[in-house]
This record gives structure tokens, sequence and C-alpha cells, in this order.
């Protein structure tokens, strides 16, 4: 089986990042619940919406209970504190990248082929999970949560590297790019998605996810086939031989 | 003329960004001088510093004065106020932008070759300019200097969307991506090096500055090598036919 049949199998996909879980619906979860109006996945969003706009750190538990609409003690019916928000925004993100990882190291393919798995496995994890990506990738390190989320963050680099270097040890990636540096382009590429990608936004890649799509299958229209192409064969059309 | 002949000549590239001025060098641009110890130059260096670290947002008169070890007042010797420094700290990166772009649109090349240019002149001034084109990234639009910059950078986005788009008709660019698309990802791997490129790091592309070194010239060596390397011609190997 390769890593592309791996990747059309319909099941897998939606249970990446938990995808399929509507912001507002139950959250097993949340023993803490109770409060009419919001759960702790709908007050999830909002702070994590409040925290991508001000930053982390500017944001005081005044500006939640102000854009939530409730009590500041309402919202400590379901965590400890702001903190507590930010890390499970953080593990929201960073459990979407680390099953993308498990299944593309149980690939029993070739380096790229876990590489491209991966690629297309995290900008689907990003178009699925936007707000928690985009909090992430801007942690700074000022807590334990985000030094937490930053030691993840290297778990899943020193990942990207290895598979990096070996897909070059395998001769399927140039040699004449130090690894180290091929896998930082391949990943700020994907990264730098958070900043233009809006789900929903039709023209510009804003189509329904499916990072997991068959490689090569219509790239005009998925993200995840639009960075495969560029970052894998590079822009520049090659006459065919 | 091709680009690439262009791009090797060493008159040009320590102009673009100001990239020759010393951080703490006599500036012309600076009337309000006097004070002992700072001129606009270096002050402008600390607050961008300051910027980066805590946040446009987030810096107070204060925090400028405490890391300057000045009082408020000596700071508004040289400008009016933050946003004065803030304006002066995007132009600069927005500076080097434009320079870079007047350069490739004036090349006598084929829109690929204007492209290559574009990006090899970006990455300059991103290793030059690195604090202030970290600044003019993270800008989200809350002041009018922002929204200005903004502004700057769309008219940027734009010519980078217009030399994709020719070079597309040209049958030099891939057509199964769209060109928007391709723009963006293209500047978003060349925008990603501000969160982990540092001038003089040695091992990961911390070589000094040749953004503008010719095309397939040591890949190993040069950061905007690389970059164009891997954008262009894609991280895959192809077996040379």
């Amino acid at each position: 089986m390769t890593a592309n049949e791996t990747a059309t199998a319909p099941a897998p996909y939606p249970a990446i990042g938990r995808a399929a879980a509507p912001p507002a619906g139950p959250d097993a979860r949340a023993p803490r619940r109770g409060r009419p109006g919001y759960d702790l996945e709908s007050l999830l969003a909002v702070a994590v919406e409040v925290f991508n706009e001000r930053g982390y750190d500017s944001t005081s538990k005044e500006d939640l209970s102000r854009r939530l609409g409730i009590a500041k003690s309402a919202i400590y019916h379901h965590v400890a504190g702001k903190e507590e928000l930010l890390r499970l925004a953080l593990d929201r993100a960073l459990d979407g990248w680390s099953e993308v990882a498990d299944r593309a190291q149980r690939l029993d393919a070739p380096a790229i082929d876990r590489l491209e798995y991966l690629v297309r496995g995290t900008v689907g994890v990003l178009q699925t999970q936007l707000p928690y990506v985009t909090l992430l990738l801007r942690v700074r390190g000022n807590t334990e949560a985000e030094r937490d989320a930053l030691n993840r963050r290297r778990d899943f680099d020193r990942l990207v590297a290895d598979l990096v270097q070996e897909a070059e040890r395998d001769g399927d990636i140039r040699p004449d790019v130090d690894p180290a540096i091929t896998a930082r382009l391949l990943f700020g590429m994907v990264n730098s998605l958070v900043e233009w990608y809006r789900p929903g936004r039709r023209g510009l890649a804003g189509a329904s996810p499916d990072g997991l799509a068959p490689a090569g299958s219509a790239a005009r229209g998925s993200l995840a086939d639009a960075v495969c192409a560029v970052a894998f064969d590079g822009l520049r059309l090659r006459t065919p031989e």
C-alpha cells in the first residue's frame, strides 16, 4: 500500500484534528458543564478568536467575559483560568499534527511519500482547525502552556527534518539544499497558509478541506494538491521529455 | 542581458533596503539630532526590537524609554511619537521591497526571470533588514501607519501575482495551480524565513546575505539559492534525461 492509497481512504480523514466536531456540539472532555449558552467547546472557539485578534498576553479576563457576554465567574465554571484555555487550544492543533505524524510514520512507503502524506495531512489540519493552528504558530513561549507547545512543535519539526534527510538518502530529494533548510522551507510554505487561507472563500482555494486527496488530482481545486505541486515539483514548468 | 547577469552585478546589491547603513551610523534623514547616545537610526533599531518582542500595540512609551535608558522626552527629541517610529520602521522594509520590485520590473528579461530576481532580492532584504521585515509581516492594520503599510504590501503582492500570471502565459510556470495561489505560496515560503533565519548563525543558512548571487551557484551556501531551488524546481529530485 502506498502513501497515496492510504491517503485516499475516506475513513481516517474526518478524525484528524477532531475536524468533525461541530464548534458548539457536545464535548466528551468537558465534565464541567451546565452553564447555559456555552459548553467548553464553544467557549474555547470564542477564546481562540479573541487570543488571535488581541494576542494571548494582551487578552484580559475582562476581554474574554465581554466577548462571551457572560460573567468572569461563568468562564471559570468551565476552566481553571485563561492559561487552561490556551493549553486546550494549542493541544487541539498539536493533536491534529500528532495524529497525522503517527499515520505518516506507520505508512509502509518510501520517506518521500511519508513526507508528502505529512504535508497533505498538515494542510488538512490547518484548513479544519485554522484558528487553533494560527494561535499555535504565533506562540512565543511566555507561559508554561506555550513552552510545552513549543516542545511538541520541535518534536514535529524533528520528524519532518528526519523524513527529508531519509528521502535525500534514498535519492528522492535534491541533495544541493541542506535537508534542515528544505524542511523549514517546506513547512514555512505550509504554515504561511494561515495568513490568507479562509475556509469557504471561493476562488482562492477556499474549497472544502481535501488535504488528503490523491496526488495529481485537480490541483486547481485542492489546496493540498497546490502546495504539493509547488513544493515537490516546483513552479517552473518542465517540458515533457 | 538576462535577469541573472543583472543579478550578478556587484554594484546594485548593497543599496537595496539601505543594507549598507550601519545601525548607529549617521542618518541623513534625521535632522532632529543632538541627543548624546542615540541618533534616529539607533533609536529606531531599539524600538523595532521592542515592537517585535512585545507587539506594537502592547509597547508603551515607558517600555521604550526603559529599554533605551533615556527619558520619554528624549525619545521625542527625535520623533513625534510611537507611531512615527512604527512608520519609519515599516517604510524601511517596504522601501527595500520597492527598490527590488523597481529593478525587477526594469529588467529586459522574461517574466519568470524577473520573478526569480524579485524572490532573490526579497530574500536579500529580509536578511539585511530582518527586524524591519519581521515587524512588517506582523502588521494587522490597527493604526494609519499600519494601514498605509498594508496598502504598500498589497501593491507588492499584486506585482508578484502579475509576474506569476505573465510567466504562466509564457508557458514557463505550471498551469495546474491558480497563479494567485502560486504567488502566495512562493512568498509564503520567502516570508517564513523570518521565523528561523538569524544572521551570523552558521549551519542553517546564516551565511552573509547573498540574495542576488547567480542562480545555480552553491545552493548549500546561499539562502536565496536554496529558496529558488526549492520554489522553482521543487524538492523532488528528477533523474536527468
